[in-house]
């Protein structure tokens, strides 16, 4: 498209002009073409493992992934044996996300997945993915984390949708632009970041009136928004972006953020399915919770 | 930061540098501050309208809004009264997400936002924002497009939160960087219409194998998905973005944005919270079924 009203001279790079159809070959693609794809559907076959438990997860410990295995752990330190589970690494620096046998478990390539092979009502398993669809299917099969009363339910929900929503404008936007792209953008940066602030703003504003972030209970809400922006808020996601942001200023989201820190089930989730840091500090694969043993978390 | 394996002259513009903190006032953010700000809460005191039916729905017809109102006209054309219901305009460019009354409903101040006076249980009235959240209370209290079989419902929450975390990367991104922004930025341009590409690759793939997105029967998935991606497969989102991401090659969607576009509820649902248009084309807002007669839709 041409435009009189923004002239091409201010475009990024000076005078580009989208051509009228797109090609991977024109975009350059093919130097990040073992992850970022215009296509879906596997790249090539192979079998995923499958452990002792009936609920085998496919993940790694990225934010959506550690909201699963949070819950997962959550589950177990509430005394709930059955949530017990196997979790196998996918590195999606490798392309492990493109076997084929992941791909039927989540089509969309993206981690967590997971398989549950012994549903409660003693059928063919199911498959799940989306991190929010699969603390929505947990919590409903074991009862916990999700409330029933209409008004409790339907608002941790809404902040359940919310974190789905909003966390792309931080991870795929801010995250990318400010940390990941291989060049600094102002008006990408501006456009995030701003954005970003905003969202952390409607938290910190919900956590002042509330003790989490759906209301006077713990839930599968707060599972979801910790790993992105109880991070942020507590300065651990991308450097220097707590000073960038000035998250310190968002003082109600960091009461919160260090609580749920500080929670066992929170500190032994986070270090599932981890591909790499110090020995002794994460696992790569859980299978049995004696796996934590011996652990420094 | 300061990156030396991305030099600063290969910034955009040439030898930008991010500032250690990042202000609104450096990001010559006033300029659209009228909806877009880096914080949250209502800028004004403004009541919310509550017209005759339980449900009091305040939205636009963007992709989120059309969303549910599909679903309340589905619900009626399957002949549940009970979803009768009101929509009230709110019309974003001037503000009015950020009159208190709407912030009650949803801090987010985004557009759709549901009240419900009549909950089943016959308690306190429910507050719902996010499209995603609103479509799952919507179907499991009235009992429809949402399956019960544990398979069926999982896939469709799958593919529902699918929707929710992927067209952000469509709508805050390609639409944003491809239609709205004030220059095109060539990098941006690209990440955002390769996913878009890749997000359409994964709907048609599924959409080979199934009348349906998640499976053989019409659900809130659909719902969900159909206004961003049957829209773009149908050319009608963003100006020559059809021809831009080749749409038509994804046939399997075409035909399925098709089948959806020509149902009863679908051609009523689109047009409910039109902010404009043709004389006698659309509703600005909606009280009662006859609001559609002698409409040409």
């Amino acid at each position: 498209m041409s435009d009189t009203k923004f002239p091409p001279e201010n475009n990024l790079p000076a005078g580009y002009q989208p051509p009228k159809v797109w090609t991977w070959e024109g975009a350059n693609g093919g130097q990040f073409a073992s992850i970022n794809r215009p296509i879906a559907g596997p790249t090539h076959d192979k079998d995923l493992p499958v452990g002792k438990h009936g609920l085998q997860l496919y993940s790694l410990a990225t934010p959506n992934g550690q909201k699963v295995t949070i819950l997962l752990e959550e589950l177990l330190e509430a005394g709930i044996k059955d949530a017990d589970y196997d979790a196998w690494l996918i590195t999606i620096g490798k392309g492990d996300q493109f076997g084929s046998g992941f791909v039927d478990v989540n089509p969309n390539s993206k981690i967590p997945a997971l398989m549950d092979h012994k549903p409660k009502d003693g059928g063919e398993p199911v498959r799940l993915f989306e991190s929010g669809s699969i603390l929505v299917y947990l919590a409903e099969k074991f009862g916990a984390f999700l409330p029933t009363d209409a008004r409790a339910r339907a608002e941790v929900m809404n902040w359940l949708f919310w974190q789905m929503g909003s966390a792309p404008f931080v991870g795929g936007g801010f995250g990318h632009f400010y940390a990941y792209a291989p060049m600094k953008i102002e008006y990408a940066i501006n456009r995030y970041a701003m954005e970003t602030k905003r969202q952390m703003d409607v938290l910190n504003r919900q956590l002042a009136d509330n003790a989490y972030v759906a209301g006077s209970e713990y839930s599968i809400a707060d599972m979801a928004i910790w790993p992105w922006y109880g991070r942020l808020a507590l300065d651990q996601s991308y450097p220097d972006a707590g000073t960038f942001l000035a998250t310190h200023e968002y003082a109600h989201v960091v009461r919160w953020a260090k609580e749920i820190a500080s929670r066992p089930g929170v500190k032994r989730g986070i270090v599932v399915n981890k591909a790499s840091g110090d020995p002794g500090t994460f696992l790569a694969e859980r299978h049995d919770a004696s796996d934590f043993n011996g652990l420094t978390i």
